[in-house]
C-alpha cells in the first residue's frame, strides 16, 4: 500500500500503553493521520511511500503539550528578572503590557514563541492572551496546534472595554473558527481575583453549551488565597465550586496553595491540573503537591507559563524540573519517574483539553503530531533507558524533526514555514521600541 | 602591537567586577593569558593578531567551573534511575563499579565527559574517582583543566587496596603532576561515613604540606548525620572539626543537613560550599541553604555531581536550577539572582579550589580560559539583560567556543582535540559491556 510518509526511529515511546519502548519501529502516516505503527523490517514490505524519514539514532514520540502560555509575552522575555512579585507585576509587566500590547504584538511575539515551541518538540500549545483570533490565525498558518483562551477579565484591555465586549469578541472568535483543523477554543477567565461572580457564572454556563474547556490561573499565590477570604469568606477554589466551575471541563493552572479539603474538592470534580513548575519556583509562588495530586488519579499535566517569568517554553526541560522538584520534596527518589513527567506532557495534557481522541500518544488513528529527538549525542549516549535519557539527559536542541497532522514543521531543526531572519527582526524590532519605555 | 589572538564579542561580562556588562569588547590574549581587555574599535588599533574572532551576537564569559564531578560515571549515565538511594548504590552502582571500573573504564568515561563538558562551556573540573592519574592524563592531553582528587577511602578498590596505599599513590600522582600546567591536585577523602578518624588527620597534615585543597562530600543526607551521631556522639562536621578538616582548604560538597550551629562552624573556618542542587533533588538528598550561606559570607560553587546521579554535566543548568530552587523554597524571587549563580560557577569556584589568581574572571593577567555563547538565537532573543538571558533564557548548546589557556578545544560548537567517532565508538562498546551485566 502506498502512503504518504514513513517514519522509522531507533526507538519509539508511544505513550499509550505505559513504559512501552519499541525498538527500530516505524509510524505509517496518510494524509493528517497514523494509519499503522509497526517493526521497521515489516513496514517496508507492506507500505511504500516517496516520504521515507529513517531516524536511526532517535526516538519518537507523540507531540509534547504545552498547556499553559501567554505566548506573546515572549517579547518580555527577560525584561524584567530576579524581582518581587507585585514589583514586577505592577512596575514593570502591566505597564510594559498596556503600552505595547495590540495586534502586531501579539502576531509578532506568538511568531517568535512558536518558532521556540517548534524546535523544543512542542506541537500544541494552551494559550491565554488578549486577541486570540491573532494567535490562532498565527500558529495555525504556521502549522502548529492551538487551543486559543478565549479571555474574560474584570478590566479593560487593548482587546475589550467590559465583560460584555469580552464574551461577545470570544464567542465570534469561537464560531469563525470552530471548525479549524488545528484550532480549538476554551474560555479563559483570568482568575478568581481579576473575574467577578457574574461573568464566572456566564463562563460555566456557555463552556458547558459550546463543549469546551475552561482555562484558568488558580490557587497561585498565598496572598490570592487570604483576600478571597477576606473578600468572599472562603477560598478561591470553594468559591468557583459555588458558581459551578468545578467540572472536568477546568484546568486550574499553578495550583500551589492545597490542602487536604482542596484535593478533595479537585477529586470529587475531576478538575484537572496544569503544573508550571519552573514558572512557581522563578516567581516564588509555591509549590503544587504533584505527587499527591497524581497518587490521588487527579490529571496532571504540565505548563511553562509565559516567557516572562519562565523564561523559556521549554516543556522537556519542566518534565526534569519537575521530576526532580518531586523528589526534592517528598524526599522521596522514586516520586514522578520519567514516564509519569512524560505522560503529563502528552496524554495527560490531552484529556485536560478533551483531545485524547485526536493527540497525546502515538496510536493507530490519532492525528500524526510526532516529534524525533536524537539520542545519539555526546550529552545522551550511552542509552540504556531511552525514556530516562530523554527526561534526565537530553536537551531541547536534541529535538531534530517535528510532524503536526502528517505535516513537517521542523527539519533536521530547521523551520520549515517560518523565517529566522524574519523572527530576528522582530524581537530586535520590539527589543528597541520596548527598552524606550 | 602583534599578539596571538584577539576574541571580540557583542558582549562581555567579566564576572569581577560584579553586574558589569561591556558591551562591544575585545579580549586581547597573548600564549595562554589576558593582556587586555578593550573596546573592540580601540583593540583594532592598538593591537594586531592573525587570529580574530569577531563573535558579534554572543556574550563572553570566563570558563565555568564544575566543583564536584567523577567524570568516570558519565558510562552510568542513566543506568539505575528513579530508584531509592540505597538500592541505586547497593544493586546498581557499587556492583557496576566493583565489576567494570579499571584504567580503561577511567580512561573512556573521563573523555565522553569531558566532551560534554567542553560543549557545556566548561573550562574546568573538580573531579573525585578511582585513577585520578588517567583523569588528569586525558583532561590534560584534551586541553581541558582539572583538579584531581588524591582518593582516601576505609575499603579497596581497584585503585588501592589500604589506608597505606591510597595515600602512597596518591602522593605519587601529586609529585608527578604539580608542576603541569592544566592539572591541579585536592585531596580526595571520601565522606565522613567512609573514612576513619586517623587517615583523616592525616588528610588535615598532608594538605597543609602540599598546600591543596580538601574535596569531601559532607552532611549529603539525613541518614549520615544519624549515622554520625550513632556512632560518634556528634555530627560529621563536629567531627571534621575535632580532626583538623575544617579550613578554607576544604570544599564541602551537598551540605543538605544544616542547622544553625553547623552554619556558624562553617563560617568560623571559611569552610567553602560546593552546592549540586540537580544531584540532591534527584537523589532526594535533602535542601543545601544557599541564600543562607552566601549571605552570611560563605563562599558557595556549584557542581554537577557524576552522571549516574543528575544525568547530565551541565553547569549553566544547574545555575538555573540553583537560582530556581532557591526562590521557591526561600519564598523570595529575588533570592539568588541571575548574577549570584553566575558568581558561582566561576570566580567562586576558583577561590574555593585556590585557583582565583588564575581563572574565575576575565581579568588582565589571569589565564585566558574564555567561553562564547550565542544569545541571538529563537530562544534567547530579544536580550534585554546578557546576564539574565544567560541564566534563565539559554541552553548550553548556545555555547559555540571555548579556549582554555589561549587554545581553543571548541570551534563553532566542534571539538578541536577529540574525535567524534571514537566518542561514540566509546559509549556504544561500554554500553555493551555493562548492559550485559
Amino acid at each position: 500500500m502506498h502512503v504518504d510518509l514513513i517514519i522509522s526511529g531507533r526507538w519509539l515511546v508511544p505513550v499509550v500503553p505505559e513504559n512501552m519502548v519499541l525498538e527500530n519501529h516505524s509510524v505509517i502516516i496518510n494524509e493528517d493521520r497514523i494509519l499503522d505503527i509497526l517493526p521497521a523490517d515489516k513496514a517496508s514490505k507492506k507500505y511504500s511511500t516517496a516520504n521515507q524519514q529513517d531516524l536511526n539514532t532517535h526516538v519518537l514520540i507523540p507531540g509534547l503539550i504545552n498547556n499553559h502560555t501567554h505566548a506573546a509575552m515572549s517579547l518580555f522575555k527577560g525584561l524584567a528578572d530576579d524581582l518581587p512579585l507585585m514589583d514586577w507585576l505592577n512596575n514593570h509587566i502591566w505597564p510594559a503590557e498596556s503600552k505595547h500590547v495590540n495586534r502586531q504584538f501579539v502576531a509578532d511575539g506568538t511568531r517568535l514563541a512558536v518558532a521556540e515551541m517548534i524546535r523544543g518538540g512542542i506541537t500544541t500549545f494552551n494559550d491565554m492572551y488578549f486577541f486570540p483570533d491573532i494567535t490562532a490565525e498565527i500558529a495555525s498558518s504556521i502549522g502548529m496546534r492551538v487551543c486559543i483562551g478565549l479571555i474574560v477579565i474584570d478590566f479593560p484591555t487593548a482587546w475589550a472595554n467590559d465583560t460584555q465586549e469580552y464574551f461577545d469578541k470570544g464567542q465570534q472568535v469561537h464560531d469563525s473558527l470552530r471548525h479549524h483543523p488545528l484550532i480549538k477554543t476554551a474560555f479563559a477567565p483570568h482568575a478568581p481575583y481579576t473575574v467577578s461572580d457574574q461573568p464566572l457564572q456566564k463562563v460555566a454556563v456557555l463552556a458547558e453549551e459550546l463543549d469546551i474547556p475552561i482555562h484558568m490561573h488558580i490557587h497561585e499565590t498565598e496572598f490570592e488565597v487570604n483576600q478571597s477570604i477576606e473578600n468572599h469568606g472562603i477560598k478561591p477554589l470553594k468559591r468557583l465550586e459555588s458558581l459551578g466551575l468545578l467540572s472536568q471541563r477546568l484546568l486550574a493552572v499553578h495550583m500551589t496553595q492545597l490542602d487536604k479539603a482542596d484535593i478533595d474538592l479537585i477529586q470529587k470534580y475531576n478538575v484537572n491540573i496544569v503544573h508550571c513548575p519552573e514558572s512557581n519556583l522563578k516567581l516564588a509562588a509555591g509549590f503544587c503537591p504533584v505527587k499527591t495530586l497524581s497518587d490521588s488519579g487527579i490529571n496532571v499535566s504540565l505548563g511553562t507559563d509565559g516567557s516572562a517569568s519562565n523564561n523559556d517554553l521549554n516543556i522537556l526541560g519542566e518534565m526534569r524540573t519537575a521530576a526532580l522538584i518531586s523528589k526534592g520534596l517528598e524526599r522521596d527518589p522514586c516520586a514522578l519517574p520519567a514516564m509519569e513527567v512524560l505522560k503529563m506532557a502528552t496524554i495527560n495534557a490531552a484529556k485536560a483539553l478533551d483531545m485524547a481522541d485526536q493527540i497525546g500518544s502515538l496510536e493507530i488513528g490519532k492525528s500524526a503530531d510526532v516529534v524525533a529527538i536524537n539520542l545519539e549525542t555526546i550529552e545522551s549516549l550511552p542509552v540504556y533507558d531511552p525514556i530516562s535519557q530523554l527526561v534526565y539527559a537530553s536537551d531541547r536542541n536534541q529535538v531534530t524533526d517535528v510532524w503536526v497532522a502528517g505535516k513537517q514543521i521542523l527539519n533536521e531543526r530547521a523551520l520549515t514555514t517560518m523565517e529566522v531572519n524574519q523572527l530576528h527582526h522582530i524581537a530586535k524590532t520590539w527589543h528597541s521600541k520596548i527598552s524606550a519605555g
